[in-house]
């Protein structure tokens, strides 16, 4: 085979047969194939499309370019959960007590944080001791002894994926379907769990901005999900506005431990409740999914959720106690306001905004090699439709930095729109695909 | 400015300004934008064009991105002249002398042949003691004494053509009007000529192998040469069939000087007459392109072409003796024939069918670090009309190895197709553009 052939197919709006794909993926891992030639033919893809057959072939080709993990030692039916990531989405960490709790073992791998967007492993390293890096004999161990692990992503999954990742991030090539679709599937079958629920969020504060495109993008998972043996679900949800009203590392732990408590704000504690219902039943724990949810309110309701949290936290390496006292989590020196000028009701928070300044504030990164402030972040007071006078709290800004306090607290001024009619706040689950 | 904007703009399908092209051929010459980037642009620029502005701007960002030659300490209105290419295309060698008799400077730099196609230099090399290099001040002083000079070209010119167009080359992004238009007109423009003939070859041994996108790249290239005052024609022609009857390089040095003697082939003579004829009108020693031609077919008659052939081959060092005695031009020891096998008309010969017949002998390149048989190659005996009989000779085969002569004669067979109807040969010149 030849590259410049393969180059020219694609180009011609012809489509690559397996084959193809696997050499191309293979070479290009070797280092045999440049990432000028690469870079020229994803640019092709973004022109001429990727057919579902292609899609499934190119993710089943970056699924097996390095290590696969192997899940089988581990009883039961192991149900994985993805989020396409959003600002406050700390949705894991509620999820996977309660569907632990619910019989479901979780053997989850997780990413960090970039730009505006959180990530799972950051957030758990708020927690004083708290290890992400496990061996494999011990990741698998802990599920079978409590029933979940979380870790951070292995050097060795999907190498394709990841080449393939940096160079469409710097050759605009970022915004295709299927090369999306394939790169967090790969990611998900490589990482070994049977059944797969996916949270992809649309809004400003999303990779997709409008819900056409979401489901587009769900739908094309699901599929090679299904198409390669494991039962998938996708959930379109709003990332209009942040999700629950923390923003930031250790605010979100404490968030997801509220909302374990019974206590959480109302959109979190619904997203979690029905996503973790969704788990059990994939998980084969409920005969539908209503009954999944039933099962997972149940654990919410009796703390089991909340001692699962407590148990998992404990099993790697981190202090439980933090459950139950937040001054163990790393604290800030900076706090600062930000007031509501006008009275009204909040029609608007732009999540992307409310994202720029948490990462602001020191709590994200925007380079891979950036460090984190685990103590900064945005509290958010007010959320959609929420009535408020002026010169009440929106916002309350943490960090360690009064400089970088200080402009998060300006990028976040532009977020909060205030208007005079009452307004409803919007829908948190759009559709679920796949059930 | 950010090269994945840019990118992203052009993949957007937005024109790039002036100060972003010069931007982008900036940093990749200097090696500060990479080859992956540009890449991926390059294929955008597929997919979405460039507007006549920006070819404009790349041409001349490319131009002078190296050294340009300055050709004002030689007197007169300098007139170049530029093939695309093709098989059997020896009209530079017949064209400038004749061209230089009537009194126009032809002060030309010229390529070396790659695939299928032959290059001027390797031609002139065949001619023994030939010097294709020369200092600046030795290449500006012959024109001024002998009306004109060929030299290949320096290192130094157009860089970024250099690079850009390898790296289309090996990333399937060669075929786009603006990317050709602008690396040819940026070579012409960059070697100062004050006006340029264009010789753009259409048909299966040329680059574009169907007339209306001749026509379209004829029209770019005058545009931009116009808008860079500098008077450009093109002349769209024939390259179904070989261009004359010889292939190779010594062959067609050979049928050059018999052309210029007055005992060349129909073709190659028309041909050069009628692109002498305008270079003579550009050069400003004749009142039109007609009178042009009858000057030039003056100095044809007369011998004085053929004269400042000689005169052209002994101030480069060369033998002028080969123009008498061409048994002085390196020798083949191998020669293999094509016959007829059957009775009828010459319908089709594939021009580049031939042209890889004669790389096979040995007379081309198949990667720019091959060396040439200087004496190897195809002499065509039947052109497309000719009436034919069952054991005619249509094509002989020279070089200095069995085997590869061998290869060629497979390679030519498939070429002639003999048809039982008589043909009419196939207009030679199709159009003239920008007169």
């Amino acid at each position: 085979m030849n590259m410049v052939t393969l180059i020219q197919k694609k180009k011609d709006g012809q489509e690559l047969s397996r084959e193809e794909i696997q050499w191309i993926i293979d070479g290009y891992v070797a280092g045999e194939i440049p990432d000028y030639q690469v870079s020229a033919l994803l640019m092709a893809i973004y022109f001429q499309g990727l057919s579902k057959e292609e899609t499934v072939e190119l993710t089943q080709a970056m699924r097996y370019s390095g290590d696969t993990i192997d899940l089988s030692p581990i009883n039961g039916i192991k149900v994985d959960k993805h989020s396409t990531g959003g600002v406050g989405d700390k949705t894991t960490l509620v999820v996977a007590p309660l569907a632990s709790a619910c019989g479901v073992p979780i053997a989850k791998m997780s990413g960090r944080g970039l730009g505006f967007t959180g990530g799972t492993v950051d957030k758990m390293e708020s927690i004083p001791g708290f290890r992400t890096a496990l061996e494999p004999s011990e990741f698998l161990n802990q599920v079978n002894e409590i029933g979940m692990a979380v870790i951070g992503q292995t050097a060795h999954i999907t190498p394709a994926d990841k080449k393939l990742y940096a160079l469409r991030d710097v050759t605009a090539t970022v915004d295709n379907f299927g090369l999306i679709a394939s790169s967090i599937m790969s990611k998900k079958l490589a990482a070994g769990s049977d059944a797969i629920v996916l949270d992809v969020k649309v809004g400003d504060g999303a990779f997709m901005e409008n819900p056409e495109d979401a489901v587009t993008l769900a739908s094309l998972m699901v599929e090679i999900g299904n198409s390669a043996g494991r039962r998938t679900v996708a959930a379109i949800t709003e990332m209009g506005q942040p999700l629950g009203k923390a923003v930031g590392n250790s605010l979100e732990v404490i968030e997801a431990i509220e909302t374990l408590k019974g206590r959480g704000p109302a959109d979190i504690t619904e997203l979690a409740l029905k996503l973790s219902g969704i788990m059990v039943y994939l998980g084969g724990k409920a005969a539908s999914p209503e009954e999944g949810m039933e099962k997972t309110r149940a654990a919410l309701e009796d703390g089991s959720g909340l001692t699962q949290l407590r148990r998992f936290i404990g099993a790697q390496g981190g202090n439980p106690a933090v459950v139950d006292d937040y001054s163990l989590f790393p604290q800030h020196t900076v706090e600062k306001e930000l007031r509501a000028e006008s009275s009204g009701y909040v029609s608007r928070i732009e999540a992307r905004c409310i994202g720029l300044a948490s990462q602001h504030t020191g709590a994200g990164r925007a380079t891979k090699e950036d460090a984190v402030d685990l103590s900064a972040g945005v509290y958010v007071h007010k959320k959609v439709g929420d009535a408020v006078e002026a010169g009440d709290m929106l916002a309350t800004f943490y960090g360690n930095d009064e400089g970088k306090v200080e402009a998060a607290v300006r990028e976040a001024s532009k977020a909060f729109v205030i208007g005079s009619q009452p307004v409803e706040a919007p829908k948190l689950i759009k559709e679920i695909i796949g059930l």
